[in-house]
């Protein structure tokens, strides 16, 4: 571990979601840093503490050289300029703009589909925190945002048809990847990027999600895909190191 | 006008939001490009010829050596690589990251804020075209959220409940602008850069479209630097060039 203020430390909530991204960004670079996990089901990302360190109580944060930056799909390019080698952004501006492009996507369209199902996953959990420690929680998240997603799975959850909805689009999701997969070994063609990064750290669960939809007989590139992203040694080595939990964790993955 | 494969060409709504930014991107850099300007009130975005060049029916669209671009934040990153000078994103890689925190924000929250009242104010339009004719385009229309969107204006429209929400959101947004601009010039500091670029293209209608709260007493720190924004030269030229029109393209904005 490198000490002082060249170190790196990453506040995460495990090998998942946004979490998942830069912990896989900075395993294929090989880059050490102090590892903060935080307890997303003990609502660790609103204590004072963290607070301090993202006043909008946003998970996963980068600190280095005094820097503290947010966003994790930020984060990853700014690894990938700060820590060139190997790279994992495309050579040309083209193929940088594809990547922008896949990773736009995911947190536009692909990470709020997902987060849905996963906050609804978290429904019983939630349900179950007595109702003055929910408030007191509550009173504590800085975005509207996830306030009220914490209030709408604590209360009657979403509707079947915001779910069916939310399934509809991750179907999207499973097709886009499909169609892109076709004819390329990683998304952006022969090079593996921050595109894979950025859509893996979502559709790692996309097969236990939306099992009807995504398997080998109706999506045999994707699933080749996550097989060969599942084989990487940077891959494997961050979901051992870092591995997700269950439910209660869930609905830490809107957060970022 | 610089003919051939290296030519730039865009295709663009006008001086207005998603548009706006490759418009400014391109005069500050004092490039030339043809202009294709589509008409939203029109449809012309959902016309074969228009989902030949971007299947999505999205805009803008920047064409380039062949390749075409999509999504306005990514084609003002490519401008930006392609024809450094003068360069419109920061030197240093953290700077870098709090640019692109902006331009995320202006995607995730601003623009899809805006987007409601702009569809909102565009009812009356929606409203009039015969229901024949309003079915076939939205036959037309590849994505699902935009489809329902030219649904929802042309029926009931948006409640009260979502058009207070907008209204909150963008009240955020002047907030965290006001705060932003307190101690600097610009976004960045004293270097003016892609997320002056992407904010003041929907900052621009904010004094219009929330004067009760965005104003010379409220925020004058906003109002100091909408002033500054309008008075750089790219931004004069590209608003006499390309001007906005009437409420009917209002409904264009969320297509970017």
């Amino acid at each position: 571990m490198t000490d002082g203020p060249h170190r790196l430390e990453l506040y995460h909530f495990g090998a998942v979601a946004n979490s998942l991204k830069p912990l896989l960004c900075l395993a294929e670079k090989g880059l050490e840093f102090t590892s903060h996990r935080l307890e997303g089901a003990k609502f660790e990302q609103y204590s004072s503490a963290f607070l301090a360190i993202n006043p909008l109580g946003q998970v996963p944060v980068l600190r280095h050289e005094g820097h503290v930056i947010r966003e994790s799909t930020v984060i990853n390019e700014y690894l990938d300029e700060v820590f060139p080698v190997p790279a994992l952004r495309p050579t040309t501006a083209y193929d940088r703009a594809q990547m922008r492009i896949w990773t736009k996507f995911v947190d536009e369209y692909f990470c709020p589909a997902l987060t849905i199902l996963g906050a609804h996953n978290a429904r019983h959990y939630a349900r179950q925190i007595p109702r003055s420690e929910l408030h007191a929680v509550l009173e504590r998240i800085p975005l509207k945002e996830v306030r009220d997603k914490w209030a709408t799975i604590a209360g009657d959850s979403y509707s079947d048809t915001e779910l069916e909805e939310a399934r509809r689009k991750l179907g999207v999701c499973a097709q886009r990847l499909e169609q892109a997969l076709a004819t390329r070994t990683w998304l952006l063609g022969g090079r593996y990027s921050l595109a894979d990064v950025s859509v893996f750290s979502m559709a790692i669960t996309l097969p236990n999600v939306l099992p009807e939809r995504v398997n080998a007989a109706a999506t045999p590139q994707l699933m080749r895909w996550h097989a060969a992203m599942s084989e990487r040694p940077a891959v494997r080595k961050t979901l051992a190191e870092h591995p997700r939990r269950g439910a209660p964790s869930a609905p830490s993955a809107p957060d970022a």
